[in-house]
């Protein structure tokens, strides 16, 4: 297994944007997971909500954790995960334009109102080679 | 956005295996996500862990999460969420055989030696046209 440094990881979080990643929380003590379309502000995963558990256990969340993989990307398999805080995204002037440039787009009109983003506090990732199937 | 019923998730979670979902636990109080290989037997999900912060997290944890998704599978984006408690698994006598039929070999050999199984409070799926491309 060979640990991937943080340029690489913010590399392919970039490349693969926008994309699906899953974001997990705690809520209640409890791990969640969801699923999210994610892009990238520099360093920085952004993704949109509407209200529910989702928004509820992220907004202000001091720990997050927000994960990409791919199980076979040319003879191996990779995972970055970002871990930090979760906050509200400036939405007023330039930085909507910036939002709107990482192409989210919500599925349907009026829903995932929210625009969330993730200020890293790690930024790490690990590839292991696809031999007889990869396995973490 | 469509919510799929228990044994459609069981069936998309049983056609995927052996593949990599993503585990959810909570560590200090803060989540934290895994990539691992699963497996499945009946409706639980089986992956094999070496000592670290995913097992010592994961076994005998009253809840974990455990997530896979598809961003395009055939027009639809879907993703099904397993919520349960984490043991480990019996390797005693034909439980073993049942635990190698899932086919989930190590990549490295000397790792990955502890069986760890779900057992499922709740498995939850939705489905999203892909239309503009697909969003949670």
């Amino acid at each position: 297994m060979e640990v991937m440094d943080r340029a690489d990881c913010v590399r392919l979080l970039a490349m693969r944007s926008p994309a699906v990643g899953r974001l997990a929380v705690v809520v209640d003590g409890d791990p969640a997971i969801f699923p999210v379309n994610y892009g990238m502000i520099e360093d920085r995963v952004v993704f949109r909500s509407g209200d529910g558990t989702k928004l509820r256990a992220a907004v202000d969340a001091d720990r997050v954790a927000f994960e990409i993989d791919d199980a076979s990307d040319g003879g191996h398999g990779w995972s970055v995960v970002v871990v930090g805080r979760c906050v509200r995204a400036p939405t007023n002037g330039p930085h909507l334009m910036v939002l709107q440039g990482t192409h989210l787009e919500p599925f349907a009109a009026g829903d995932k109102l929210t625009w969330l983003m993730i200020e890293p506090e790690s930024i790490t990732g690990r590839r292991v080679p696809a031999v007889r199937g990869w396995y973490w």
